[in-house]
């Protein structure tokens, strides 16, 4: 693989993909004929094979199988099976990891158990430290939590807090005494900027807090690794770098050092140390299953399986390679080809420090991203004014970036954008 | 169509089959051959139509569609239109019902709402009054909740506590001015009991308690009508006679009238007021969205209509019609030729508290539902000795309660459940 330099054209970026090593992993997924797809930040390609077994499940598990199914299809070892197989790609040791529920309910558990353990350790710790600028239901569960346990009024008068990292509070200067647990998103969902999770995890740990990673845009897309960076609890999505599929189950990892104490109050049954011995009080499984809860939709979550089998077929040093490489040029072309139009990256240059998508603001950001699905090139928006690409090693080459930039460019300089159909906004963007 | 008499044959019983007005709704389902299935109160089959759902999801929805599908295809919407669809089957209005996460998470957000407006208005009521038998998970969820928040020292002293209904306590007795809320199972998922949830309801406001229903074993196999009950809340699920596949999310419905207060903890996205303006604080969604959290698995979500529409084409006085006569028949078949096997009726006798499922105790009942699996007529075990048996009239016939019946009784006359194989346990049962 040559990294294309930075001035280049299509012919040295054709050149470039014949010699991309990762380029066979495109075949491995359903992409439509003429879509540039630059959104598997949010919702990554069917894997070939998904939907087969997704008729598996439906028509032979299920219509056949019935209930035996939670027996000879395997259905009860799914969050764990799938736990230990996406563990490898986060640095997670076998029996830390379930998969199971949503990203936010995941949040709520991995907050809650770390509460707890505060309570028992260090009690005077009430604040949750996040920051302003995290995915904004990572901030809404901790004040959820936060609230819940605030409509208790305590003796000592002492209240829970979310405190929020911004340009006004800086880690350093918010890891007091009084924080209980860090949560933090690796990658940024907006800009894309990447904490240093070892940095960050051992600052937390030298201040007596504990720390929670959520991975969303950082698992399956960049190197992580959790055990090496010490980190407590981590959460994230199967269905954005992991192509699991439209809302598939989230994630849990818990380090094996709190495993012996750790509790949440999700207590469903699927967490219960003898979920079928039907006991009228509740016994946490004394492993990784406590951060279970209810029945977990079963198609959804047995497709997971085909979009881990393709992330752990690659190696992750060359994906954050091609990655950084098709970053880098992505902005280099949006530099050079369309900087005269008013896009501002605010993704980190530095690599240390970028995850594995590409944000510009733009006043016009919506209706620019509009125009170009239209044209085939499907990036999103996010608020305030931000065109967002997730560039996605394992089926993007190095044309489409051209491609991609090619388009954009046109719309900018023809003004096709401007017109109310662009800026009408939908219900969901 | 002709209640069979109790003492009948199978001739008798095949002429009923052929004038029974619901008989043609077996064809709606997908049963394997050879299999007699009685446990679709644990798991519903599959609904013709389900799986070509499921691929249209798959392979057009997700695989071309992508990320746009959030819009063009509808998903934003499933939680809130499948919501109205299954509020007609418990007497929920439009705006009230939605789908989504899991049963065991839904009674914790009924359960926390509930629990908020007592803070409000009778601060003094701690007490969650749920009852012994109850189905386990509930009784977990109702001390996860406790446990949480009597983690918080509070002022006053005083503390949550979960209140079980036993023999040695009745509702009437237990409903004192310490109790914010009950939680009761409208069909009890073990015996098949059922509570007079227009009663109920009314003896729980009369002492100043809110009433959270679930609707696991009753949703569309009895009537419910939770508007004509008065209820506050309730929850249940929709793999089991809804027949929405495994795992398929679940339900939660609110009153209308506590729509402009209530609070859940579980803060995620989607039950945010504006879930793209990116906030950085949660603002409630003003209707029942607010019940909502992350993002739903969207394959196994859409199955859910399949068996939603089926019981809505369905008559659910034919339905309750039919269950009565089919369990009355599988009781009275099993009393009169199953009588010398040691097989204890646990399910009321009286109609106005019986469910659609009829159990039986047994000492052997474990290796005597195996035995009946293995020859084709699937029902399920419960601890402690329960064989349990669900009777849905959608898709069995008289037929069906006569041969299943027979399998039983040769099985028992025989004593052929009584081998090492059947009665080793597994890890599901």
């Amino acid at each position: 693989m040559s990294t294309p330099t930075l001035r280049t054209d299509r012919a040295t970026l054709q050149e470039a993909d014949r010699t991309d090593v990762l380029a066979g992993f495109r075949e491995r997924f359903s992409l439509p004929e003429g879509v540039i797809y630059l959104d598997g930040n949010s919702l990554g390609p069917l894997p070939l094979g998904a939907a087969e077994r997704a008729a598996e499940v439906i028509n032979n598990e299920w219509a056949h199988g019935l209930i035996r199914s939670w027996n000879t299809a395997g259905w009860f070892e799914l969050p764990t099976r799938l736990g230990d197989k996406l563990a490898k790609l986060i640095g997670g040791n076998d029996g830390e990891t379930v998969v199971t529920d949503t990203t936010s309910l995941n949040l709520f558990k991995a907050l809650a158990s770390a509460v707890r353990i505060q309570q028992q350790d260090a009690p005077g710790r009430r604040v949750i430290l996040t920051e302003r600028d995290n995915f904004p239901t990572d901030i809404y569960i901790a004040e959820g939590i936060s609230d819940f346990l605030n409509s208790v009024k305590a003796e000592t008068g002492e209240h829970y807090e979310v405190r929020l990292i911004d340009e006004n509070l800086s880690l350093a200067d918010a890891l007091d005494d009084s924080v209980a647990v860090v949560a933090l998103s690796h990658v940024n969902y907006r800009t894309g900027a990447m904490w240093d999770m070892a940095g960050v995890s051992a600052a937390a740990h030298a201040a007596g807090a504990l720390v929670i990673w959520d991975l969303a845009h950082a698992a399956g897309a960049v190197p992580v690794d959790l055990n090496g960076a010490n980190a407590d609890y981590a959460v994230g999505c199967t269905y954005k770098y992991l192509n699991g599929g439209p809302g598939s189950p989230a994630f849990i990892w818990v380090n094996a050092r709190h495993q012996g104490r750790f509790w949440q109050p999700l207590t469903g049954w699927w967490s219960h140390s003898a979920p079928f011995a039907m006991a009228d009080s509740y016994t946490a499984a004394n492993d990784v299953r406590r951060f279970l809860c209810g029945t977990q939709p079963i198609t959804s979550m047995a497709m997971i399986e085909c979009g881990l089998d393709v992330s752990l077929e690659a190696d992750m040093g060359q994906v954050r390679a091609k990655s950084l490489a098709l970053t880098d040029l992505f902005i280099s072309l949006v530099e050079e080809r369309c900087g005269q139009f008013g896009l501002e990256l605010i993704t980190p240059a530095n690599h240390a420090e970028r995850g594995s998508h590409v944000s510009f603001s733009h006043p016009e950001g919506y209706a620019i991203i509009q125009a170009l699905t239209d044209r085939g090139v499907i990036g999103d928006y996010r608020e305030p004014g931000v065109l967002r690409f997730g560039i996605t090693p394992l089926y993007l080459s190095y044309t489409d970036i051209w491609d991609a930039v090619e388009i954009l460019r046109d719309i900018l300089e023809t003004g096709s954008w401007d017109v109310p159909a662009y800026k009408a906004r939908n219900a969901v963007t």
